[in-house]
């Protein structure tokens, strides 16, 4: 039996039941686990000796949290990190994340600008912007940070779905929310070279042919039955297991 | 410049530190990470093909919170693990993790009938009960859990301190608490095979002689600085790395 790929519904289902009374966890653990896999799955595919500095994208939610984590992790790993977070979080955890982060001289960077000069001198870039929960359409200042994702040369990690990628439909024309004239924007789609999936891969990555991690080893085992989520058998101690790649479909 | 091995109030002011405001860590977080550490170096010294069945000692405290933690991740590196505490902690995280490992389906036990039955059939114990705020005597009933301790045949790994070890004079004869009548009991002495130390290794164990591994890959650089702690680098994406084993005085 093969790994399933779940939608969004049951995406966030997961999620609440593991923080649940029943489930016990925190987010402050899950997140730590989550930061964890996307900073080993980012340097299983790009060593630091090749790849130093890491551009990790960040949004407002859960996953800009996972992306807070792994930039600290990433920076132990060696890596010099610089985090990007276009509107910051509305938890408490993001505002400690963050500290965690700048305690450690991790650049912290918002504006426009010095994302502009972050992302030209980067050598990867780890995509945490939008997580499970997303809807299109796209609104700024997302709109261009996509479009400058989608045009960079740097390869990009995405976690759990690319971000601007609908979670279900997957890789498809992604526009702005219309403006006052009723007009939309084009919004440019980014193609990661790698994908990290967290608990178990979303339907919108079915058709996903880069390298593909899977993380997440806390799913307990009668939720993964319960689901039939298949999850794979994880190596030694790590955080991470490697996926087959998909064929690309011709 | 070699490790430094660090005295018990100073191992509380880098806890504290790192749990301040300005650390901005949460317990959570770093009970998470100090229990995957944990379980690695169990991992790692004792294969899940040879010795899959682990005894977890947990204390009261946080190192209690820790053996939680570690026994969970154990489950997921397909070990087999089963919880011992004699006492439970009192903070609200303790039972969230004892939650956690329940859900897990791993076996929970408290009584001293059951430890008997339990330490009988393990492979390997993981003893998380005293920590780097362990003060003498033992009190009850944790005399009777280090003297089965010392008489298993089992090999122990030891976190941070071996239980019953003085924290800064290391091993050394142990008693209980007088009685009614002004007398104590002499408490054997355990002699783990091997020990994780987190952030940085106690004054107590310089002179321990088995296998040591350190944990804790979240200390940041300035207060491993400020303290001169000297740690070494950890390899890989591994939260642990193994120090050199020092010779046993002749």
């Amino acid at each position: 039996m093969s790994i399933r790929y779940i939608g969004q519904k049951l995406a966030q289902h997961i999620d609440e039941e593991l923080m649940s009374a029943a489930g016990a966890f925190s987010l402050d653990q899950l997140m730590e686990l989550a930061g964890l896999s996307c900073a080993q799955a980012l340097a299983k595919s790009y060593p630091n000796t090749t790849h130093k500095r890491v551009l990790v994208c960040c949004g407002p939610g859960n996953q800009g949290g996972d992306g807070l984590v792994a930039a600290r992790h990433l920076h132990h790993f060696r890596y010099t990190p610089t985090i990007y977070y276009p509107k910051p979080g509305g938890k408490d955890i993001y505002q400690r994340l963050l500290q965690q982060a700048r305690n450690l001289g991790i650049p912290v960077v918002a504006g426009a600008d010095e994302f502009d000069a972050a992302i030209a001198a980067t050598d990867v870039v780890l995509d945490a912007i939008f997580g499970f929960s997303f809807q299109p359409p796209v609104r700024a200042p997302f709109d261009r940070v996509l479009n400058a994702l989608a045009a960079t040369h740097a390869p990009i990690v995405s976690v759990d779905i690319p971000s601007g990628w609908n979670v279900e439909a997957g890789r498809q024309p992604l526009f702005t929310s219309p403006d006052a004239a009723g007009k939309s924007q084009t919004v440019e789609t980014i193609d990661p070279a790698v994908l990290i999936s967290l608990t178990a891969p979303k339907e919108g990555v079915q058709a996903y042919t880069g390298r593909h991690w899977l993380g997440g080893r806390f799913v307990p085992d009668d939720l993964a039955i319960k689901y039939n989520l298949n999850l794979p058998e994880y190596p030694g101690v790590d955080q991470i297991v490697e996926l087959p790649r998909t064929a690309p479909k011709l």
